[in-house]
């Protein structure tokens, strides 16, 4: 993509709403632009960004066996009603009367509506156990949105449920959830941390909230520190394997503010092992057995003919606020740097162009046109701005490689550097082999 | 994929709320599940299949240059207070009022927000032309929902939006549209022919749907036959080439019943090519100039310093349509057979099992583990239902290619078959081949 074609109305000063970095240099790079209160639209990079997220949730999600469908934005009222929850859940609920005054909602999560998918879908135990999920937008009528697409109403998320007969298995299928889960964040370049939290309008008695470590974060956190040495890469897509894994999780003490208790962390932490800090949630996941099963009498048949309700999880991951969490974690020192596996492009073509350097042009064409017949996607700064301008530009969008086309860059050799990091003399083909290594690995 | 592990609620008697062949197939395959009066949960043999839709428009879409965004589905009420059409829109505008009382809206269609967005982020005639478009769910109060995906209330829709910065350069955007149209339900194994067509509520002067032939269409259409025979294989991705093949589908006679003269049918088509028979409308285009961009204040500087305001044109599929309308082309003498392009998966194995015949589970687990490694998508029916009630479930469900493992089976060797074709006893490699060679000439 040339830059000059490329739909990406950057800002020239900080938009002085936004009080956090990521809403700040999504802003300022064209990522999203506000429609109204607390909703946006995603500009081309800002989508392309969001949807390698979507894309490595969605595997991680397929590799534990879960299926994707769709379920529907707005949702009948009656089944809230059903639960219970209608009225319980507030007025952050979008409520919605259609033109027959027939009352609806935009839904702000679907424990109900995949309760009654399941409930009319599956009679007999032989089809359990299952996880079903779907990658949809929801809503929520926050009073005070704020921190750009961190809380926002409308908001792109992932939910999946689980099924099972028991509170035993249920707990493998919860298991295999918090191992998909780590999988997911690592490969966005994250180092998520399990802990403990409440329940809250979801209910049940288990669950954990998976925390990135960030100043600006929300969510205070206590844990003990050696539960970041905990290495997933030892553990297999098995049973064994990640049950293990969680009791491993399990043996150090990490929870959410909600769930602290300080003569716990006095006595179950070491004070050298103590970490208090602030952190980002981006994933949460719940058990809850029969709590919506039973009101909707979702049901199967077992061997003997007795019936059981179905025991059921519900995980989420918030696909649209990991842009901004990202961002949180990885824009420092005024450099921002996207993870190999989610970057808008893979690289970007730099030159000196300002005085119509027909040369440097041509060679940048060159190079552009040999990078993308490999498959590379790649960025070309064909703008007249000066040098020092264009790289003030790429230490904000961020994509993690460079190739300069300036007074070093010889007729076959041309300089070359990670973002923030040291430049290298390579030939074509060797960045073309270095780029493929980068991005392969992820 | 195993068959017993597949979400994939099966009816065995035809829905009686079903009046069309797309709405009872997609019910009883476990396409959909409706969730509330005229919307659909979208099951995961419907969601793949449509998902597949989606990449073909996305691919089209790209490959003329057309940028990928994403506006919310949630939408201000004061913009289409701007542009005058929050009046004039009815009351299949889903209106809605949040906590404190502000008026919104679920966009049914998008020229309003794409306008505002265009207009505060391009100021220079050097950044046109642009082609924007998004993929989103949109929502239309219909009184009377009716025909499965066909006529529903909430529904997921390609829209795109032209800018430019005089007429000319508009239809040669239109002309883009036009051919990535022509290449998109190509690809959908269907044939779709432009036809002139009224503007309504979209306004402008120009506009075509692509109908496609089927007895359940809702368009009646008046056509030259001999418009079906224009190839567009013989065009390529140019303008001159472009404008070209727009100009062959001009020469003859094609309108919807909105735009049908019947002196202008008897005068400008023989007798002998006159066509009149119904369709189904599966994408629309419009160009309108600047009935947007002028009440909206969305112009640019051209060189001279002058301001002009952009030419611009929309252009509508329907994702979600697409797929009951696909089945309305292709089910035919209760025989489903989706194109290998978009069908839920590449190939079934149907054994024969139910005496718990050991040997043809293990021959069968065999030909699906090989086949899995070589990429092909296939599921494998391991349930125990008789091998005619199989075949019976796969003439809906329209895989198009069958490995049947029963009396006629070899070692080596294996029944197979396209839907609805005659059967071949081929060894695995060549079962492979022949399927690679079928999934690939998409």
């Amino acid at each position: 993509m040339y830059l000059s074609k490329l739909f990406i109305p950057l800002l020239k000063e900080n938009p002085s709403e936004a009080k956090i970095k990521s809403h700040q240099l999504m802003l300022k790079t064209g990522m999203i632009k506000q429609s109204s209160t607390g909703i946006y639209s995603w500009l081309p990079i800002g989508f392309k960004i969001m949807k390698k997220i979507e894309k490595i949730v969605r595997e991680e999600q397929n590799k534990i066996g879960a299926q994707e469908l769709l379920m529907p934005t707005i949702q009948s009222a009656e089944i809230w009603k059903e639960s219970g929850r209608y009225d319980d859940y507030g007025e952050e609920m979008l409520r919605i009367k259609d033109r027959q005054g027939k009352d609806l909602l935009y839904g702000p999560t679907n424990e109900e509506l995949i309760t009654e998918i399941f409930r009319s879908s599956v009679k007999s135990y032989k089809s359990l156990p299952q996880i079903l999920y779907h990658i949809q937008w929801k809503f929520r009528d926050e009073l005070r949105p704020r921190f750009g697409v961190m809380r926002c109403k409308e908001f792109f998320m992932k939910d999946a449920y689980s099924f099972d007969l028991d509170d035993d298995k249920a707990k493998e299928s919860y298991n295999k959830m918090f191992f998909a889960y780590l999988n997911t964040f690592k490969r966005l370049g994250l180092t998520a941390i399990p802990m403990s939290a409440d329940t809250g309008p979801i209910g049940g008695d288990l669950s954990h909230e998976f925390i990135i470590l960030a100043d600006t974060g929300e969510s205070k956190i206590y844990a003990d520190k050696r539960i970041f040495d905990i290495d997933i890469n030892e553990h297999q897509n098995n049973q064994p394997s990640i049950n293990n894994l969680r009791r491993k999780y399990d043996n150090f003490y990490a929870v959410t503010d909600d769930k602290f208790k300080k003569e716990d962390f006095t006595s179950k932490v070491n004070k050298n092992n103590q970490l208090t800090t602030k952190g980002i949630e981006v994933g949460h996941i719940f058990y809850f057995g029969d709590k919506y099963s039973k009101p909707l009498k979702c049901s199967v048949d077992l061997k003997d003919g007795k019936k059981v309700y179905v025991k059921m999880g519900s995980y989420g991951i918030g696909v649209s606020r990991l842009v901004g969490a990202v961002i949180e974690a990885k824009f420092n020192n005024n450099i921002m740097k996207w993870p190999e596996s989610i970057s808008p492009f893979d690289v970007v073509i730099i030159p000196s162009l300002q005085k119509k350097d027909d040369l440097n042009f041509e060679k940048s064409k060159k190079i552009y046109d040999f990078l993308k017949n490999s498959n590379i996607d790649v960025l070309f700064d064909d703008t007249e701005d000066h040098l020092s301008a264009k790289f003030k530009k790429f230490d904000l969008i961020g994509i993690p490689y460079q190739i300069i086309i300036g007074s070093k860059s010889g007729e076959n050799q041309f300089e070359f550097k990670e973002i923030n990091g040291k430049t290298d003399i390579l030939t074509i083909e060797e960045i073309k082999n270095k780029l493929n290594k980068k991005i392969n690995s992820n």
